[in-house]
């Protein structure tokens, strides 16, 4: 069990080209087999993603009571039964102990390591949560017309905690961790009107323009992923992000919690745009 | 203790039209001195509603699991912390063991009571959970100029278990009730459009047309409320409804359930049409 950077460098036996045009049943049967663990922006495009938190039993209530509240950044999209590895909501045949890229594990609050498989620390007493992602409004964002950055320059979005705060549910508060995009304002202000249709996925902005409003003092060091770098009439625009339960977990310091590698998102069989009552869009 | 028609001869001091203008806050105070009863639709018009079920801690993760499941009949829009009686995201002062004017009591499945308060029977291990309600998108309709007959005649929406099955968690299963309002084709359209904005208030219908094709066997005998008209034109539009979780409560006979007594809501201090991420919209 070594970290990921080990891992890829010893078993990557696929690169992120060889997923074009695979469906996302496809693509997680080669994560499953250990053959990626790469980031899953643009694999099985169209299909809804995930973030995931792996609990015991004993801090899940609170843990779904945490997403209910601040369903901004953190919008259930699915939640297993416990001890239960199949995600049943999200797909005939997702095994959440596999089919992830790459996992990070935190003991007592404190991120020891990051492996690609959970096999040999699934327990009775588990319970996994999906989370929806940012991955599913950029698409729309795209089709829209409106390029992303950190997607043309293929590094991963900035990630800032801010000190907006999240709602407490038990253990589990924090800052709302945000995901920054560059963007004119003609676009700020398009992408708001088309990220409030994905309220599966984070929904509109949080905030646009200034930083230090919502904490943050310096836009070129994000607490998470890369920098991004600014042209001339951009403004900076805040997505709530699917981090902030890990953000959430320091502070918690469960026993133990698993969650996804960031950028490594589980990729469930639902349509991304599904907006009817069999999908697993808690808005509907 | 009596049942609720029997309360409402011996202290309803307060009719319907005695809410015109009040708060929400200010409603709530009546109902929690046991001075009225009846339905909440129309009380503090443009503040979100909420059904309410209230469950001992060890079915509380897997009733939240349920309406995770199944967000059009039961989206979520607070959960009590345990043990805990008021709803500190919906408002600043709201007792659930007070503030709904009347309450129904299941114990193993059966209806075995309804009443107007439950401080007698609150435990340390309860959880309170508030789902949306019809009243939300009915308010939506009727300011874009669709009337409601079960409005204009003053009964009970119409409630009927269907053949649509929810998604199982633990113990909580079951067919989707639905509420049924007549319209025309036309208005039918309009309104499936208005309530897709509302998807924390079960959102666009779930059917339009034949009631057998979704397991009703009598449009005329609903299995809660009133019987409504049809006139020439109008097809029955069936809405997912917050009455589902009482059905799921029957086959999942929990010890003790408390819940809303039909048409009596809980009236939160959120505003109704709230879509930012403040409110406790699950979709925000």
């Amino acid at each position: 069990m070594g970290n990921v950077a080990e891992a890829q460098r010893a078993v990557s036996y696929m690169s992120y080209a060889d997923f074009a045009g695979m469906t996302a049943a496809e693509a997680r049967s080669h994560f499953r087999e250990g053959k990626y663990i790469g980031h899953t922006a643009g694999i099985a495009p169209g299909m809804l993603q995930g973030n995931v938190v792996i609990l015991p039993a004993e801090y899940a209530l609170d843990f779904a009571r945490y997403c209910q509240r601040n369903p901004q950044p953190c919008p259930l999209i699915g939640v297993s039964d416990t001890g239960d590895a199949m995600m049943r909501t999200l797909g005939d045949d997702i095994d959440i102990r596999t089919d992830v890229p790459a996992y990070r594990i935190y003991e007592n609050g404190e991120l020891v390591d990051e492996v690609a498989d959970i096999r040999h620390m699934w327990r009775d007493d588990f319970v996994a949560f999906a989370i929806g992602c940012s991955f599913t409004f950029e698409d729309a964002l795209i089709a829209d017309g409106i390029r992303l950055r950190h997607i043309d320059e293929d590094r991963t979005v900035g990630m800032f905690i801010t000190n907006i705060e999240t709602e407490k549910a038990g253990p589990f508060s924090g800052g709302t961790v945000v995901s920054m995009r560059p963007l004119t304002v003609e676009n700020a202000i398009r992408a708001s009107a088309i990220c409030a249709r994905f309220p599966h996925a984070h929904g509109q902005p949080v905030h646009m323009g200034d930083p230090a409003a919502i904490g943050i003092k310096d836009i070129n060091a994000p607490d998470w992923g890369d920098k991004t770098d600014f042209r001339d009439g951009e403004i900076p625009v805040f997505w709530a992000c699917g981090v902030t339960p890990q953000n959430a977990v320091r502070s918690a310091k469960p026993s133990i919690c698993i969650t996804h590698a960031p950028g490594r998102m589980l990729v469930t069989d639902v349509p991304a745009w599904a907006t009817d009552s069999k999908k697993p869009n808690s808005s509907n």
